[in-house]
């Protein structure tokens, strides 16, 4: 019986061991780690992973022209999702701009009016912990002809780095 | 002993367990997982980054012109590292571009030349698994002024889905 105890002590602490060494050197399998490409893919791949919000999404992205995503967008504001967006202002003010409209919808939106930079990012955080990220800019002319790329990724450790930026930016823009 | 060798047999199982349970719900933690912000941080960032290949850097990016980054790039090439270049082609003949060079260096080069659709992509992998993706062009503006960012992620399963569409484009732009 003394043995069997030992060896019990024995069994934990293989267990313990292993399952520290887990913590150390191994992070969770994301559920998911994708890549979409254009234009062999469509928006509806983005909608997808937008759609997986329960609570919220921080859009950055230099222009938001195309009407499927713009739609998105609002349908997922509609069911109480917290939106918000970050988008240039150049692009705001041209033809076919769907800001206005989502600002209108009750979206709080902010704009980088500085002529001389562009606020260039292209990235989406859903939920807080997944990452849509890449040359893919939210128009039409994006998904139809241009060769792009977005990466989806589920990372807490990278959206909140991702996030701590959205913050400052957000913040930089509020007058502007 | 015959309890012993029993234990032991247990302590194995439970070892084994463990094993095929950290395959199945784990990765591999990546030796990093990084995220850089322009204008806040600098090209000797990326090229941080660039400078751990040993084997082959594959660059897909719409414009060079960022001499810095384009140094890096030659650096490596006489070292011995195979780098590989897809750019799109407005703006290899723009001032300031780099790709010439590049390609009079020995880098392979191969060019976009569809005036309809622009090759709006901006990423590099290093190795076959480390992926540098966002929205950051290669140019001097990019770095000083926009807000830009890129992703860098270790993850061979994310290289493998960028890989399949690099070589996908390095053959389409084969004869452009
Ligand atoms: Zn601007
Ligand atoms: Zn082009």
């Amino acid at each position: 019986r003394t043995g069997d105890s030992q060896q019990d002590k024995k069994v934990d602490a293989v267990k313990d061991a292993l399952f520290h060494l887990l913590g150390e050197v191994t992070i969770r399998k994301p559920s998911f780690l994708d890549a979409l490409f254009f234009p062999q893919d469509d928006e509806s791949r983005i909608v997808e992973y937008l759609n997986l919000a329960h609570k919220t999404i921080d859009v950055c992205v230099f222009t938001i022209s195309n009407d499927y995503l713009a739609w998105a967008l609002y349908d997922l504001h509609k069911k109480g999702v917290k939106v918000r967006i970050i988008t240039d202002d150049e692009c705001s003010t041209n033809r076919g701009s769907d800001i206005q409209d989502l600002a209108d919808a009750g979206i709080p939106c902010r704009l980088d009016s500085d002529p001389n930079a562009h606020m260039h990012n292209k990235f989406a955080i859903i939920d807080g912990h997944i990452l849509v990220n890449g040359s893919f800019n939210w128009t039409q002319q994006a998904v139809e002809k241009n060769q792009e790329n977005l990466s989806i990724i589920d990372s807490e450790e990278l959206c909140q780095k991702y996030t701590k930026e959205y913050e400052k930016l957000w913040a930089k823009f509020e007058h502007e």
